[in-house]
């Protein structure tokens, strides 16, 4: 689980990636997060008129292959940093060694790999971490071989606990529908997240906006550029997502079949959308920046009028005060209505003034 | 309906989009405004030589299939909310379990599907309600099955009128065409109001360019702002529309005929008129910015050249006044003379000082 | 014609096309500047040895269809506001009812029709009108039937005057080619025109650069903001007269021969050469602007630098003069040397800080 | 030759292209700068085992076709504004009219037409001013035809001597070769010289950047957009020439053979390489405007500090030493420690706020 | 090495491309760093079984063509500055001229080609040298030829070592794959290595971010620039040694075969994320400069406020202390409350001052 707080990702990633330089390429290495629990493995086994379920079982005893004609298999393992669990599966699979190493690498990109006989993708889970409030990612990979469903998650998670109660209550389309259907639920439900984070994004946006166009503080700058940069990252997300379910739409391997395309174009539609509401929300909250700038542009003018009335107005009268402050013999002391000269002409003087500041729209 | 106004169409987006996460796929729910009345439908029959009219009738007595050979018959429905309407429709056309699930959201992107046997299309209508002159966009489904057009619109409106008028009064192209011809016809009375939301938007940022070009206010980067907010949202609604309408004009579905193609290519011919014009909006509002920005700053730069010839002229005076303000026996106070030297030499000062800020042309 | 003046495109655009909204589509409505004359038709039928010319004819006289084997005939017609007089000739041509409509409605995008039997184009002419030396634009549709040319242009104008002139003079050339070679020739007039305006451009630009690294004032930011809008109109005119030039010398149409594609593609290049050279423009008055505001801020820096160094010297200043002119009993007003003595302590301490500026390279 | 300064390219350039509107198309008019000179002809024909050069020719006596089996023959004509020496020539090789009127027009775009039995090539030369150092460039029009290259420069020029020079020595290579391998070579010699054009720039943006990220001034500004400028124009030219190259490298022409494809394919990596570096020039050059406004910010910031720290201790004590210049009876006159204690005052209230600025790192 | 430095990169390119200029194509001329040392040749031939290593060799003695069926041979040249022991290993195995010219050019772009019976790369490694911490680049060109994989450096350097322990220690899946996977190991360490610079860049980044976000210095616009061009520069590399990847992979030339694809097909998404995360850097970086303008001006309107409310206050303060120190005979003067009676003037006008501010939310 990755967290999209401020410097976090960055240098974790960096670590992360950098740490397979040097490696022989197909070793198989945990990259990501230090977890310290046991990977443990959930099975449910389901058709027409069955129903199975297994929990946290070993991984030795983990079925192999095929449940038996018209039965669908999910397999789901919780934990990826465990590298024998991972292997013991592989072989029981026939897995290729590059997808071993990509299945326990937590920072690939959203991809589709066709091997023939099965398919292996990886999808990112955005979320919003119930505990923090903060958005998080996380890795599944999931292999697809006849009628099993292999899924392989970071950590425990509560993202897939409506789609696994669908089952137990015998959802009809569900039991009757093959494992490329099962697939689907599960991609379904993932792209589904996405619009909640972006809810989030754009509550937030909105709260922004306002406070931007009225009364901009120092600190909604920071919240701006924070907000900019979980949609870079979530862009970074999508992006490669939309790719994935495009390409399994159009597929043609043995594991789709085309009844189920139709399904995973309805999918792919939402990942466009939620594409388009991403393009949308950078759209504005670029444009938000120079509402920033020149709110700040006109207090600043707003405050060096203040100034520049005030100085001009009090600087020349300040002056005039202090002429007949010089300890000269000032012709004008002799005359008794010298001190009220003196206030008609700096009175004449701020009006004058005034009137020109007026007509040039200064207050 | 949905309001284009600042920050209502984000919030609300967000958590309509967000509700369906959890639900199973297929599960068919309103997303949308909260809506009280009781949705009703609309049935025209036509052909070359006869017409009928049915208003609200019960969705049960919607009539199924077709009118008959060289009928067209055309079912409006108004109020998507209900979803047993929507169902009790979606049986007796016998639609996809998908469609029906999109029909009822409203917050679809333009799409077009061929279900073999019939097309379905959403569309966005964008105008301009009639009582508060804020810009409203509504979902509009259509689906062509032989003879028959079903459409779906979220609310009442006029937008129709003059189509079913031309309808009644026997337009003779319509009449004796096929059902292809009246989806031409929705699309092309949809694409032409695209133009009276744009002409408005047009005549604002015409007001805004002026005000901003002479004697800038902050309230116009409000404007400005939600200006381009707009024109970010119309733009995310008519790529997609036009995507649609190229899509239908090349189309080889049963439903479209070879003479309809040259109609439909008109609309996208519009559409893309209409895209043209958008993309010169934002490249017009986006150079506003910039232009709000100079006179900002030259404001700005006139603000402080005032007080800077202010304060130089006059600050060093206050010294020199000051200076025979002191308390000394200073030798000056028993030149006679002395008071109109200091006056000579103060005049020299300042006309010196006009002088040099004349040659650097500050004023 | 449409004068790309400041306000003035955008609210008669946007009026223009939103006035169609609502009528039947096929519907043959005028759509632009209201226009007082009648409109009129000019003939002219050349040969390889014959060459005629009417002028003012009626539209009910207008000859139909070819003049003769290897004879072209170039039908002008001089206003497109009459609408029957359109229908007259459409009908005398066969021509759609869209293209009738296209023809009337002087708000097209530029575009290429193949109906087969004939085609039709729109395209878009840009020139600067002799009397208040604005920029205009006019549409000109053009068809082409067999060996018949049919062009409607919108108001009277001198563009196509030498054109005809060199058919009059018997441009071996023209003469012997057919209908296609006339239409290169037109199109050809139109593109070369376009450098005109391009020119004009240049010229401002040129202008405006000097100024705006000199000495700016704040009506250049006008000037460039206009100008910036001229090349926004231009550019949305142009882009698509390039895709119609290209469509047409890639064409496989009856009426386009194949040695008349050499001379079509040498149009398309002149089409890439404006539109490079517009986008050049482009790029140039993009930098324009931030050239103007670091100009500002540079002469901001310049004025608030001599505020700073004249109040930081005299400030100080007076307060100590201030300091002498308090009427306590101060000790060094015992002293004979006491206001020699201040004014060293003045004249070292305002050394000093002109030493402090000059290392700063404040002046 | 067109020289790439501030702002004589635009005039001229205009200009230049306007002057063709109104003439007929196929009109062969010279299109440039102004040139007094004869133009002159010079011929090199070479094979495996012979030489022979001849100088300053007649356009009369210039050889007509081929030289004979496996001979060389390239004509380099020097001058392009006498139409009748171009036309001579055309008449000769049989050049269309076109071609002509495309070799006289000196403000080509660089481009690449095949004529079945002759290819014809515009290329942009673009070299430094060996007198002036500036940036100039020559328009180069080249025709293949059998084993025949003719070249038309616009002026004199040294850049293709070292060519000349290596045929003279025998280069081995060249001489086996066909006239495509002498095309290369002319192309690899344009190219290359690209790079000291980029290199020069490259200097310059390298001392522009460490000036304006220490001590920026105006002048600055104005050498960046100069340099904008110059990046602007090469782009401009050199996309079009890697489009020609690639279409050359693939060409499946009769004048190119199969064997050359691999040397061309070369000059196209070089092209590529140039358009990288421009590009990246580019990309460079963008971020040091902002560069420069944050640097004329930062030290406006200093400005106005210094400004701020010296008024906002000297003012309050103005105005205190201003209170007992008073002639009131101010009872703090009759104390006798009365002037030491304002002093204390004075200094009290000075530390203070020079804590506060210290604070809040103002110094 | 070519090291990312701030004014080096650009003079020294320059100046190494233009080298070229003048000479014939085709002639072997040392583009890059000068460099002392000898070069030297180090081979290591291996098998299912076998395993032989043989160092600094003299290039005379280099071996030719292929070591026995099921061996490769691995023969990297270090050093590329003496052309003539280029020449001597070209000529062993019969390189084309223009690969020669290649390899001994240090300022490739990264390519591919194929010349049939062998293939040749350029490919670029990116890393941090050891010593001063600073990027390097240097260029890797490879020959594929039957089983014998031929590699040129330009300098000494550690970055295959892990790979040839590798091989020395007998990786099984090394020993049984071709010349091929060999290849692909060298590709995958280049690549690998390119995560530990993207993650140096990602660590200065998060520093950079938090300084400008809160305390900004000058200083840090000049690393945030000096971190821009490091990305510019790695986008050059990076973008070209994708295309030569993704040309590989799906390769049908005899060099690649089918079950090295897949593999191949890992290292092209290594470097489609590698560009994912400098595309994220280049959005971070380029929304910082924003953010540094809008702290800056956050700033200076801090320090205005300051200015203002104190010069506000103060000045008209110094006005009315000035009144009542002109020498005129003022009747207040008489009042013996006259002192008091000002203090309270000034009291109450200094409270007004503070609460307008206060309303204006100015502190």
């Amino acid at each position: 689980m990755l967290k999209m707080k401020i410097p976090g990702i960055m240098s974790k990633k960096g670590s992360d990636l950098s740490k397979k330089a040097g490696m022989a390429p197909g070793t198989i290495a945990y990259v990501g997060e230090a977890r310290a629990f046991t990977p443990w493995i959930d099975v449910i086994e389901y058709g027409p008129e069955t129903f199975t379920e297994a929990h946290k079982i070993e991984p030795d005893h983990c079925p192999e292959e095929d449940a038996g004609p018209s039965l669908i298999r999910w397999i789901n393992v919780t934990g990826i940093h465990d590298i024998e669990v991972i292997k013991t599966i592989g072989n029981k699979f026939g897995l290729h060694a590059l997808v071993l190493e990509d299945i326990v690498h937590s920072e690939q990109r959203a991809k589709l790999e066709d091997y023939q006989d099965y398919i292996y993708l990886v999808v990112k889970m955005i979320g919003i971490d119930p505990k923090n409030k903060e958005v998080t990612t996380e890795q599944l990979s999931i292999v697809i071989k006849n009628n099993t469903v292999l899924t392989f998650i970071e950590d425990e998670g509560d993202l897939f606990d409506t789609l696994r109660e669908r089952i137990r209550k015998g959802n009809k389309k569900l039991l009757i529908s093959g494992a490329d259907y099962l697939l689907y639920s599960i991609l379904d439900t993932i792209v589904d997240n996405y619009f909640i984070v972006l809810e989030r994004i754009g509550d937030k946006l909105e709260g922004l906006e306002i406070r931007l166009l009225t009364h901009a503080r120092a600190a909604d700058v920071q919240e701006l550029h924070g907000m900019k940069r979980e949609l870079i990252y979530f862009r970074k997300f999508i992006w490669p997502m939309r790719e994935v379910v495009s390409l399994l739409s159009k597929s043609e391997t043995l594991q789709i079949k085309g009844n189920t395309s139709i399904y995973l174009r309805d999918v792919y539609d939402h990942c466009v959308q939620a594409i388009d509401t991403l393009e949308t929300f950078r759209d504005l909250s670029s444009g938000l920046m120079d509402v920033y700038l020149s709110t700040l542009s006109n207090k600043m003018n707003m405050v060096m009028k203040t100034l520049t009335i005030i100085s001009t107005i009090f600087i020349p009268l300040t002056f005039i005060v202090g002429v007949f402050g010089m300890n000269f013999n000032i012709p004008m002391f002799g005359d008794p209505n010298g001190y009220n000269k003196v206030w008609i002409f700096m009175i004449v003087l701020v009006a004058t003034m005034l009137i020109w500041f007026k007509r040039r729209k200064w207050f």
